[in-house]
């Protein structure tokens, strides 16, 4: 799957700013991906680029108008379907992340078949990987992982790709969440692929590569969390990482979603995680900490940061602080 | 879902006796779910069953029609689809675990519909579990994992939830593959469930139960198979085992389906298992080891077990040569 770029961006009625943030990831990471912002009335939300109708989007060049706001309410609105009915008349494909499916729309469905275009529900992956063999890819791969979900890993692989490529070094970064996957175009939902498929698919999305190219694929879950330790096991055997980063959010007190669980220590997840990994890359190694420090002061952060380095001997930074260069320097 | 029994076993036209292997589960381990067998023309298996017509098996109470036989090339052959309509014409519901769906064979369908009867594709799960949610459930669980895939564990853990039964303790065998579930009637095919819900699956599969209750639960995959790990932590984080039991094959050189792939040592194995485990159940014990001696002499497995038993301190069992009342002994 390759979604079309560059996008038309749709923020329909984000009820605020925080429900448009796949729109905002988009526009931070990849501005160049997108031409302009659709907003209804009442949207709340404004990404700082220019406002576009439908048509004025594709006189622009946009090919895709990709839903960049979560739904009120979990469904997809009549007014919503009304611009996107729109945009197929356009000529448009439309992308989205959300829960429900553009393709359990008939109307979106049927439109879409009869000008030969494209829905694509990212979290809903439509091929079956192939079951994961386990043999070694040419290419160097980066994955990140985490003592929690939701602490970083995307922002963090998002980050080293950058800097990577800022560098001039070669460097692909592999989505396996919904978010990412609109950010960059492609991907695969990783946690909605069946268990069977799970490295495989992973070693679909990284596939042989050049020596010298680094994927650095976006982590999901953690080998401890009881509820998705299974995605992120697939995640570390499909990758078969040459260099892990481990993310961490320190002033989390329990793992997200199960105020019964308290979050586990750096040291014991960065062991369980590497006794796994050797498994399919006998190379592998921890190359840094990235270390979400948004809740802390400057001075803390600073601190916490250094005393992190002395006691992994790790380069360790916040990516949004002080930028990933340290983690990069280290490959 | 619950296979309503008792079962005609249907044997169709298979190969030879290991074609009917499902089948051969069935009589074995719970010859009371089976009124008799069905056999077409060029049937090369005999469960040793008596031989009936669906008309005979149905005046002998039979409800579902079980396909305990592999299916020739990988298709579901007209013939194959006469017997099944006659089935469904006498009133049977039909359940498979083959690759191929039997809802996807529209004349099967159509009729099962028309009649309220149901087709079981036990290999692919309609249903959507909820996700983990780690919480402590009353009731004690056991769980097989292996050093490899099919080196035991379905075997291992039949033999166990039987000696428990015959000693009078409370016991349920919980099938994740297709095979224990057409044995049992009941189960879900784990490796098929969609990642998020991998441990939510064997957290439903194994509900709260009386405190002094087994649920003895099938194991899948192995936790350094590069192929199927996800599928393999699902299980322990979801089963919050109480009590582990390792299987292994001792002649295997390599992982299954993997020659570059030297299997893992069974210290090693434990030792990520039990790191894995205490997440969601800090108590979590190896009470013993289930190791498949098929291939040795009686000499030689009577001293490699020994060997074992003195080497980890454990119950060393083969389910088939000495059965599992050491290991259930040990509980």
């Amino acid at each position: 799957m390759e979604i079309k770029r560059p996008y038309l961006l749709f923020l329909g009625d984000a009820a605020d700013p925080l429900a448009a943030k796949v729109g905002q990831g988009i526009v931070d990471w990849r501005p160049g991906n997108v031409v302009g912002q659709y907003r209804m009335e009442n949207c709340n939300a404004d990404m700082g680029i220019e406002d576009l109708s439908i048509a004025e989007s594709v006189a622009k060049g946009a090919k895709t108008l990709v839903i960049g706001v979560a739904n009120r309410g979990g469904i997809i609105s009549d007014e919503w379907v009304k611009v996107l009915m729109e945009a197929l008349d356009n000529g448009m494909d439309i992308a989205a992340g959300l829960h429900n499916k553009l393709n359990d729309i008939p109307e979106l469905k049927k439109k879409a078949e009869e000008k030969g275009l494209n829905l694509y529900d990212v979290r809903h992956p439509t091929q079956t990987p192939p079951i994961a063999d386990g043999k070694k890819r040419e290419g160097k791969r980066l994955l990140a992982v985490g003592t929690d979900c939701s602490c970083g890993k995307m922002y963090t692989t998002l980050a080293i790709d950058k800097e990577m490529r800022e560098r001039g070094m070669k460097s692909t970064f592999r989505a396996t969440g919904q978010t990412g996957i609109l950010i960059t175009g492609s991907g695969i939902s990783i946690d909605a692929v069946v268990a069977d498929f799970l490295s495989g698919a992973v070693e679909e999305l990284t596939p042989v590569n050049d020596a010298d190219h680094w994927d650095v694929i976006e982590g999901q879950g953690s080998v401890y969390h009881p509820s998705f330790s299974g995605v992120t096991a697939g995640l570390i055997h499909g990758s078969q990482a040459d260099a892990l980063v481990l993310c961490h959010e320190p002033t989390r007190t329990h793992m997200r979603g199960l105020p019964h669980y308290a979050l586990p220590t750096i040291e014991d997840t960065m062991e369980t995680v590497l006794r796994f990994a050797v498994r399919t890359n006998p190379n592998v190694k921890f190359v840094g900490l990235s270390i979400n420090t948004h809740k802390l002061s400057e001075e803390e952060a600073t601190s916490y940061l250094k005393e992190l380095e002395e006691k992994f001997g790790l380069p360790c930074v916040d990516p949004v602080r002080t930028g990933t260069a340290k983690i990069v320097d280290a490959l």
